[in-house]
């Protein structure tokens, strides 16, 4: 170990920004006419060049580009080989340009295509979980607190919680864009270019829908790529909490779904497993969406102006970020469109009279009992409920007459669709509510659609 | 160490969440109300209530309300002294709510004053950037790339950089504010009120703007703190790159500014020292502020529905992270308007030739010569002019003919003031368009304050 | 809001250092001595400032020290109020000594107790579970992949999994003990103190085992807080999968466990709730150990040297830390002690012939048969079995072979006691083994005690 | 996007695992063996299998291994293709083994690796350290408290320092390793083998130090990958902590070094930069490596027992941060060595007066002026000499005594030299104690080089 390894190899990007070499071209092509139009080149120049970058995409979709890692990055690649396929006139391309602003809005247009994609994925999971719903609007399950069953609720309100988590996910999302939608070109490497380009056309040609306002901000800014990451972060969480219930559903102890074949897996060595793999993967991956949102604030801190080299990490944990979320995204729709709910167990375990205590407190309370006494007689009450093995419906009035002398002939109406019934409040668990939010669900999703 | 300790006292939050005791009493209030509204409660009870939770309000205000760590947390607390106040009674406000949708009241009430509060305090931090660029329209400094001087810019300009990374906070934050802008209560436990309350009213008589549609997420949606959390670690990374320029302005190396006597301090043993002490706690802080994301983050992850003991530990980091943002703001509009600039030393540096590199191969670029050839003669040139001691304005055509047939009479054009002048394109350093930027920004400020 | 706030009150760390006293007292005892053994100071003026100390620590022991915030820190407290109790030769204290090597030297002695108590915490821990162990030595109940049965195991081996973890968590506070155990006094500012005060000396008064070798290092060194954050944070995740068992095993679904009423918590709202709130919260704090790590991480990157004021933020995610452990350590071994296993339905789900299938397989592979063929058989076997709901105990030979001609007579000794009596390998789950790692275990333990 | 993904591709693991494939190799060769020794495989089949794996060594080495992604990972990829080559008796390998401890083992062989080849490159580094500091022993430079000149240092005692910081970083990743070199294999899928394998033969055979003591801890512990990932973020926060100052240095306003042409790099539009890249991008590389550590943290909480499948990923992470590692030290002692101190500069610097603040303050000390007033009396005696233009060395002692009675002719003999040699302690940056330090340093270097 007496020598030290290449510092070019260590600084090349190529291996990971190569994945920009369509949206470089991109930004470049726009660049050369934005240049013609500000008579910088002329327009047989401007001919040259379109033909070359049109040549080196072909290159491209066809695997013959001939990269280079000696030639550091996606950029000095395409530049180098524009020169050799045109000529000297290829050197004019990255007149009052830097690799400062060109890569700014290159990771802009990436970023742009991926959050249109998560938004069309997180949509898709979203309609999965509202046909889920309906399709299961009348199943009841225990709801939990503490993983303690707490009370009865639908299954349909169960799952909509998440639609409402994604909800928030995709206004993040949708938000997380506008910041990116922001086009750094003309800034140059820090102070901004001196020819007299038209960014607002250049923002136009490139679909930007915002131009950024001050130079030395816009090569240097990497917000849009954290804005991302938290973004996927939150998006995962939620994935993270509808896994684990998927996996605590399979055991054999709730027995309450069965994930599609394809979403589970044996082991190699017991033959009778069925492993929720795919939710387990997904909720494992919270951890490198996290580690990337952290990893992009450390390397952030306290960099002065302008840009720094440091900034070059900002790459792969992004790319790591989109992929995971997509992926995840995607596995995520398709196993929960195949679940199977064991709707009988989820049945016979709300139907336990103890997650009708709140049920019958409340009954107490609308008599006019206050509500922290009324605590205390239904505790006694379903002591001697559980002591004497009895249930509910079997009970007369004076077993609970006992208990308090409100109780009167209408605590028989209690049971667990009456107390499903009862929560008819907007956000409440009853079948009218979910029923509602289901198609104001369907209505947003449709709307989007026509967006 | 044979006994345990006080399970109690483990899970008492008393000591961070009697913060929220004018919260707590401000949803009481309006949930009396509502009650009162569903019949639920008499008039004459919803007075006693109402009277109950103001003579409390007056404990609060006057330090005398007898807190209890063996009540818990502040809801027992207050609905503890109310019993006490008021007689059973008080016992009826909890009817048909529970503490997973009480505290989640709490907290997003706190959380709207909270950034309501940090609004005023970033605008105003914007509105002292905007003065002090205003102030030092016309100095000049080298911006710099990699910490290597590159180009001259106006300070105006590179202070306003920060404008724009202020004016995303800006946005992030009323993003964030509208996600908290939810009403979760009547969600009760976890399946919603069985009372006919309506939540319209109650989330006007708080003044919240919407209502939670699920009320399974309701109680158990904590996104809206991370929300703030990164949204304050965003900010903080703002800070904290001001803050690291601020350092090393104030080296002697440097010697670009001077921090208000307030704001630095001495050494306890070095007498000469002038420490930019303030500026190092804000850079220091971004840690505690992006732990504080990071540990929410990690409370979150892989909990089932629907309230878990786990989400406990959401609020000690929102207060830190609430009070640690206010505060580096506050110091941050503080220090920098105390600060003076040594502008002579910027204008001195700003002016060494070598800044110029970038202009005189523009200049032939304009001439002409393709972009990546025009970079090697203004290299050679330079090189040329660093050997032979001269300086740019001391040069005549025929020293720069020797390099490139290019250049002509009107070289001599190319100084310091002209470089600047030439980036006059949108976000650009010229002083046209950073007097344009400021006049945006003030019209926009004032605005915002007509709000 | 025209006016800022008192940069003072930002700097002051009074509010969370004063935890420090005892050790800057103690600290500086000792460094008065080393003055004095130096003649730097005089014998009387060593008394008169040794008297005033005591008398601080005096006042600090009665709750009557007059602590007073503008004085920023702890340090300065103290050396103000010895110069108001002994007169200007209190100024001398602080002799070749600076607030960078005190603070350093006052962490540590406060790390090095923290870390004992740490020590001794973990170990009641350790020995908690073994006593738990052994206590059920003979208890079956499956044990788990992918939160599916997969085999039979001993309760007494599932829980000294967790004995293993912890004697880790042991040996890496142990090991940042070790990088603790290092005096810094003496360094002064940064580059060492003048006077010939003899540091092994202090070493030894003050019960450091090393002293600092660098002392630019010394002063701005605080990896071993981040070492102890990390180690906390390895052991707060252990304590959270533990947590989540008993989480699980307390829900009606396994009802394996049932924590005592003190680590439990009923609801507000629903009677019949028993949860497990403790280790819930326990399981939420990992966040904030993590929180706090990252948080020194971020705080340390890219310091210069030496001391900045960035460092001060090492101090209350650190304190937080150390309380938090200790108390999850605390409520942990408590919780675990009160446990009551429900033996009777984990020997009833242990005994499911699914969990078999390994050992028949294992059985098959013993005759002969290649493992992957092996797999094979008993999975179709196994679905026979459940298809025709039969049980292991009834098979004749000939259902066997059925399957494979390999199946012999033996075959009919296989069942849980005997797959759990054949894992009889180091770290295997049969009892011999078990109870072999308990003694292990019991003489590790003892011998700690006796160091 | 109607249809979904496919999850076993999602599943696969083998484009990331195939990097263990000798390690799995080597496994299973150990196995096989160790299968032999217990009878379960006759000498022909052993002979078989070893064989096998001997040819799947040579296509892998030959780089014609045919890797099918949809075997999903790195064991099943091999174990397939061991059976394609000897026929059914391949399928003996797996016998009493599982992927759970087949992974754990080759994951742990991956690591001793991985640290052993840090460890040299920590040396390299630390030796490099030592060469630089030795050959620039009477340098000297200012040393710096808040980026603020504070005393006069030695070059070489301010590059030791990351000597020391170096030197923990060995420690921790000794100690890690101790904590990898734990064979996990006999652990089977979670309770043990049942086979009577040798696991202390097949430690030794595999080189492990160790055996795990429990099978459900062995199949699913990843600490040691927490280990690692703590550990290298420690040393890449140290070499963060270097890269600052060689940014700071290499700016124009310092100019204190200069790093070798490959280890700086141009500008595309900037002629004369000469950009630190090097440095930035180590620095910048903190956040991954701290990212991943937050990574596997995040996946790792609240997991029960034993194996899931989250913990497939623990691999990518630990890869990145190894790898990143490896390269960072590569660069750095490169670069470090490349390094040319401006040592002139450096002298002129060290020369200011102002330095000798805490001297004067000292030499009064001494003389018995208490440690607070002498403060007092040396900032006025500056603040004069500032005023007046003078230096030091012209002053007579009645310019001095005007300030204070207690300054005789001695006074005279305070300067740059003296203030460092006077540091003559333990730790301080007097010349005598540096070179004792640099001896201890390369007697520590050589000891271990004969380890």
């Amino acid at each position: 170990m007496s020598s030290f390894g290449d510092p070019a190899t260590f600084l090349a990007s190529l291996d990971f920004d190569k994945k920009l070499a369509h949206y470089d071209i991109q930004g470049s092509s726009a660049w050369a006419q934005a240049l013609f139009r500000a008579d910088v080149i002329s327009d047989d120049e401007l001919k040259s060049i379109i033909k070359g970058l049109q040549s080196i995409t072909k290159e491209l979709n066809e695997g013959i580009f001939p990269f280079r890692v000696e030639l550091e990055d996606i950029h000095f690649n395409i530049e180098r080989r524009l020169i050799e396929l045109v000529g000297p006139v290829g050197g004019k391309l990255h007149s009052g340009r830097s690799r400062n602003d060109q890569i700014a809005t290159d990771i802009r247009l990436f970023c742009k295509d991926a959050i249109s994609n998560i938004l069309v994925l997180l949509k898709r999971f979203q309609k999965t979980l509202v046909d889920k719903a309906e399709s299961h609007i009348d199943v009841m399950l225990p709801g939990y607190t503490h993983l303690q069953r707490a009370q009865p609720v639908l299954l349909s309100h169960h799952l909509l919680s998440y639609f409402e988590m994604v909800t928030r996910d995709v206004i993040r999302f949708k938000q997380a864009f506008d910041r990116v939608d922001v086009l750094p070109l003309g800034s140059a490497a820090l102070s901004g270019t001196p020819y007299g380009v038209d960014r607002e056309w250049l923002a136009n040609e490139l679909g930007f829908g915002n131009i950024s306002m001050n130079s030395m901000d816009a090569v240097s800014d990497r917000d849009f790529i954290t804005d991302i990451e938290f973004s996927a972060s939150m998006t995962m969480i939620h994935l993270s909490r509808l896994c684990e219930e998927i996996i605590l559903w399979s055991s054999e102890e709730f027995n309450y779904v069965t994930a599609g074949d394809a979403y589970t897996s044996g082991s190699s060595i017991m033959p009778q497993k069925r492993n929720p793999d795919i939710a387990e993967l997904i909720r494992g991956k919270v951890g490198r969406v996290a580690g990337a949102l952290i990893s992009t604030i450390v390397t952030l801190k306290g960099l002065p102006l302008a840009y720094n080299r440091d900034l070059q990490e900002d790459k792969e944990p992004l790319f790591d970020v989109v992929t995971t979320l997509q992926d995840s995204l995607d596995m995520m729709a398709g196993m929960l469109e195949s679940l199977e709910f064991n709707t009988d167990r989820m049945d016979a375990d709300s139907r336990d009279d103890l997650l009708l205590a709140t049920e019958v407190a409340d009954y107490l309370t609308k008599k006019g009992v206050p509500f922290r006494e009324s605590h205390g007689v239904v505790k006694s009450l379903f002591e001697k409920i559980v002591e004497d093995g009895v249930s509910l419906s079997d009970l007369d009035l004076n077993y609970y007459k006992e208990f308090s002398t409100y109780f009167e002939e209408d605590i028989k109406l209690i049971n667990t669709e009456s107390a499903i019934a009862a929560r008819n409040i907007t956000g409440g668990t009853s079948k009218l509510q979910v029923i509602q939010r289901i198609n104001d669900a369907r209505m947003g999703l449709s709307e989007d659609e026509q967006d």
